[in-house]
């Protein structure tokens, strides 16, 4: 069995960091990655580097990223200027966020969950007529920190939308890190009725140390691809202290002991987390690191 | 949905800190279990004081716990001696230890496992003339740091002597935190047909972050009871730095969302493993205490 690991350290992992990593830290970060065999990265975020100063620099970071053969450069967007910047700098695929809960999203990107998916039926649109696969991920699908649980039939409706306008993958993100594995199957078989067809990827973060079981169950549900973060990097800013997004190396040692290949190099991701916790000043959530491979 | 959370931390989660809780301090920790709601409770280890001076005094605190109906205590007992303190101290059930691979054995107990399960068959016999259900934690089950791999056969085989001689229960032990949740599945299944009808109980180490879905998994696979340590106490010895237990604040979380009864106050449990902390001067590796319940 194989599955696709798709590393969101430079993006999600940085974003929330209270040191911002240069252009060229983040290239390094991502020439690792590319270097230990990851096929999927989220590079970068074309959101307004006054709002995220970590993710300033867009443009250098794609410029310097190793081309490779089957490597595939994703870039976040929340609007069209963001896409017309996406587009311009070269991604390989952009990934919309629509959050689930109106509290969320009005604080985190200024409009509605209505608003935003009338916003993506226009990048969708535009992506196409660019030939660049446009994807969806779906922000507090498990939780919101403002409204509490989020109705999973909100979290189905908005799958509908995004494969209606041709989402080339939906992913359900669990940005506050409160779902269980219950609510992975749960949330899983109404979105595959709502998108039938599209593949699906998973955003876990550990926050309350469920990350990794819900991974196993998203995958065990047929996911397509997790997402993860060398070394746990993170985590949200309304959960200080909080660990972030499950770690890449941990997350590779539950499912290569379990028999499914990712093509990923578990040890040198490992030592990306420990080199990335010494640019950031703040060490690894990630066990891997600490307590070592297995068998040794 | 019911089951059953067995708090180790008394045991387990003090014996390989650094500073050692006076017999007091056990006590009051066993209390404030206790009037969370817990059940069992693994309060006392009956091993030579001189070789795990932080289990010292297991008869004083044997001799302090609240006395309460439903509340079970149990005691770990290695050798004939152990089992004649352990009755002495009035404890409700003994625990066990066999370790299923020869040189974490030897190194632990000073004899092979071949050895303990002789030793496991008197003791039996004697706590069975005493009235006291004796049990077996299968120790090093998926892995072990000197050996590797388990052979599943093995433990299979010594779950097998255990039920022979009327072991009330078996637990399954991923001591040193390797284990994956496939491997639970095979040794479930392996060992439900080695020792049919004998309640099997379930201990996990969150030493590489698979922890809780290892015991997510050993309750769809039937699981009668599940270890955890208030606070995610209890390091292994052999892999410095590394989480303990899984912590049992996080895994009520997990349960409690998945709609799994367990009668323990989460709040409660949590608020004592903070407290733990401050006692031995190490932080709480649980992140419930950090992250905070969902919904708040």
């Amino acid at each position: 069995m194989h599955t696709t690991v798709l590393e969101v350290g430079p993006r999600d992992g940085l974003q929330n960091e209270e040191r911002a990593l240069s252009p060229e830290d983040r290239i390094a970060f991502i020439t690792r990655c590319v270097e230990a065999g990851t096929r999927r990265i989220e590079a970068v975020s074309f959101v307004n580097p006054r709002r995220v100063p970590q993710m300033a620099g867009a443009e250098e970071v794609m410029a310097g990223v190793p081309r490779r053969d089957g490597v595939s450069y994703s870039g976040l967007v929340l609007n069209r200027r963001g896409l017309d910047r996406a587009l311009a700098a070269g991604v390989d695929e952009v990934n919309v966020v629509v959050v689930a809960s109106d509290t969320f999203s009005v604080r985190n990107q200024g409009c509605t969950t209505a608003e935003m998916l009338d916003a993506w039926d226009g990048i969708a649109a535009a992506a196409a007529g660019a030939g660049v696969p446009a994807g969806v991920t779906i922000a507090t699908a498990f939780g919101c920190p403002f409204e509490g649980e989020t109705p999973p039939g909100r979290v189905a409706e908005i799958a509908r939308r995004a494969a209606d306008a041709g989402a080339f993958e939906i992913a359900l993100a669990d940005t506050i890190g409160v779902g269980v594995p219950a609510q992975v199957r749960d949330l899983a078989r109404r979105v595959r009725e709502a998108a039938p067809g599209t593949p699906l990827r998973y955003h876990f973060h550990n926050t309350r140390n469920t990350g990794y079981a819900n991974a196993l169950t998203a995958l065990d549900e047929g996911a397509a691809t997790l997402d993860a973060s060398a070394g746990g990097f993170g985590g949200c800013p309304f959960a200080p202290a909080a660990t972030g997004n499950i770690a890449t190396e941990d997350l590779l040692y539950a499912l290569h002991r379990s028999g499914v290949e990712t093509g990923i190099d578990m040890a040198a991701v490992a030592d990306t987390g420990t080199w990335l916790g010494g640019l950031l000043g703040v060490p690894a959530t990630a066990l891997l690191g600490r307590a070592g491979p297995f068998p040794s």
